[in-house]
């Protein structure tokens, strides 16, 4: 029957899964250094954990498990709230975390049923120091992973939600922020259409106008401080403590989650591509797992960073494997075994023949491979003490002593 | 409502994570000597496919998602046998996978319905070599997580084959392996209770006859020999692929899968403590996945090495953070900054104050997350670019130049 991988899903094979573990580890070594910790949660949460604070839309993307009191989380922001509201941390409580989440969507080009998410969190910190640094360290991550620096566009929810107090519908501002993150899926006037069911026509051209304010920031935060003195004076902090960064107010950014109640940032890498990295502040959100406390938050997505980096690459790797040691004959790979076991002790991930097979074979498994290094042993080798480091590209041979520590 | 961890698993807080992450590397790093490479494969599988191999007992433990389609995998290696039955792989195909699993068991004391495994396997290989390399491998990281070398023991399914074939109850060792692999739970009385029901007396005397050779391994594998000459040569072979190795050949070693065709193998670390790695050869699984291939593979039981690792620890570590650059007022807070990414450039770890936090404030923060050193920026530090590390433990404090290269 279906001995197959699950619709919408996906196995990551080695040449996938060894430059996958790379990125992960170059976010994860950002993340540490300031000052950032792991943890984890289950996979499975309570069913009313997952939809407490989700929207409708996300209702339904949840996989349930039969009895229905289990379901597979579909972000990383509930577990953390969930957890932080529980436990006793010491305050800020940095975290991050780098696992799977899983949407029951129907799948499309380019979207998974089971994706990873790199998030990195502050809990309890209502300074703009906190949003700050977790852009901060987004884009140092972004940078190590060999991209130029992302261009950071910086929007605060206090804006919008100035605006419709101004307008006089502030109770349905979820609803036009709802509206408007559609635009880059349906266009401008398909949102427009849409507001006309909730709003007159004087609100959305204001809203619109508000949208569409260019200019240098200042030019911006100065339209923005009408609206919301703090929303911008929030703004100016973080601009003012990133002095390093490319920051752009954007006062489109709308970001769909309805949980941001501050600022809200993405990084974009050029223009033709859509952002690698969003996140916001969610100051209400905790309250809902039992104890109210401030948060922020950023989160890389790592499908598009691997996307970006597969198609930077010329070809992709399968086997971490330096050298291959091979034997002319059976009865030389024990000789054989224990030159890799020296190299493996110098950290050099060395093979030898599984498989019992022939010179030519074990040389055709090397180039299969695509190991970079070689050498065989026969009887000669074992006599002399001596053998030679062949490279497989360049067909270059090296002479090695096969004593103690082997000198490659 | 229930806005807490559910039943049966676990939130692993950064006290936990750090430790797992670390052992996680290491074990990782060991494989990847040996030429193993990382693959992943989908939390959920479609249904028949976790069904196609397992016994009746884990079938009931398997999360379903509604709709019956999928359920979450309970092992890797029947996602390993699907994706190397499915891939064309260049052979022997040598994957570690290390990642999470789920069944839905009653939970108990010390057993989880999510838990992790490290299994580390080799798909396309006839040879002993292959079980003898990922027992070697095993070994190896073990010992690098900081134990003893653990002492294998070694037997083979074909010995209680043989012996079955003699007794004339070739047809029934399935339930002769899946009785006496409850000995350890139930004890002998009652497993001799369970046999009864299949055997006669004299069967079961002779099983436990063959269980209960003592002696020597070169003993053992003489009465081992009558019951399977195949059996006993690949136990031979394995023991002298493995010269460095402390194997013990255990004819009462069971192991409770029914897949495992040949070789099968255990890690211990002194007699008080169970297992802590397992595995065998399974030669016929992959054939159940479209395609019959070789294939032998360990597994290190994480779990409990995280169990045995914390007890040895005095205390528990719940940051990475090697500096923190306290600021004695808030308009010091971008210099502070300044030094902690001066230092996080050199691969330290450092944190600022994200809370806007009087100095003492800040200090006890330092002392509350057991940060081992502190820095503090005032006036004077900012004039005359000199600060203090101080050591927080000892009291201890070193003049350092607020230079371009922070030396500490």
């Amino acid at each position: 029957m279906a001995k197959i991988t699950p619709k919408g899903m996906r196995d990551f094979l080695p040449e996938d899964m060894i430059l996958r573990e790379s990125v992960i580890e170059t976010i994860k070594g950002v993340y540490r250094k300031y000052g950032f910790v792991p943890i984890e949660t289950p996979a499975l949460e309570y069913l009313d954990t997952l939809k407490a604070k989700s929207g409708e839309e996300i209702k339904k993307e949840i996989f349930v498990i039969e009895g229905g009191e289990f379901g597979l989380r579909f972000d990383l922001t509930v577990p953390l709230a969930r957890v932080a509201a529980n436990n006793a941390f010491t305050k800020p409580f940095k975290r991050y975390c780098i696992s799977r989440v899983w949407r029951h969507e129907e799948p499309q080009k380019g979207r998974f049923r089971e994706f990873w998410q790199c998030d990195v969190d502050v809990v309890g910190s209502e300074s703009t120091r906190a949003d700050a640094e977790v852009i901060k360290c987004t884009i140092e991550a972004i940078e190590k992973l060999g991209f130029n620096k992302p261009k950071i566009l910086l929007n605060n929810r206090k804006i919008m939600n100035g605006l419709a107090q101004k307008l006089n519908v502030k109770e349905k501002v979820d609803d036009l922020l709802r509206i408007l993150d559609k635009i880059d899926k349906i266009g401008e006037d398909q949102v427009k259409k849409h507001l006309k069911q909730h709003f007159d026509d004087q609100t959305i051209k204001k809203v619109f106008e508000l949208l569409k304010t260019t200019g240098t920031n200042e030019q911006k935060l100065k339209s923005a401080k009408v609206l919301s003195e703090e929303g911008a004076k929030e703004l100016e902090e973080i601009i003012e403590l990133l002095p390093d960064a490319e920051i752009v107010i954007d006062l489109s950014l709308v970001r769909g989650l309805g949980y941001y109640t501050g600022p809200v940032f993405e990084a974009k890498l050029g223009d033709e591509i859509g952002s690698v990295a969003g996140g916001g502040r969610y100051d209400t959100l905790l309250a809902m797992y039992g104890q109210s406390d401030y948060a922020t938050g950023m989160s890389i997505g790592l499908e598009r960073i691997l996307f970006l980096l597969n198609k930077k690459k010329a070809e992709t790797q399968k086997t971490l494997t330096q050298v291959f040691v091979a034997c002319v004959k059976p009865e030389f790979y024990n000789e054989a075994e224990k030159i890799a076991s020296e190299l493996r002790k110098q950290g050099i991930a060395t093979e030898t023949d599984l498989n019992q097979r022939n010179l030519r074979k074990q040389l055709e498994y090397v180039n299969s491979m695509g190991i970079p290094y070689s050498i065989v042993i026969g009887q000669k080798e074992v006599e002399t003490k001596k053998a030679k480091l062949r490279n497989m590209k360049t067909g270059e041979e090296k002479e090695i002593k096969l004593v103690e520590k082997i000198i490659l």
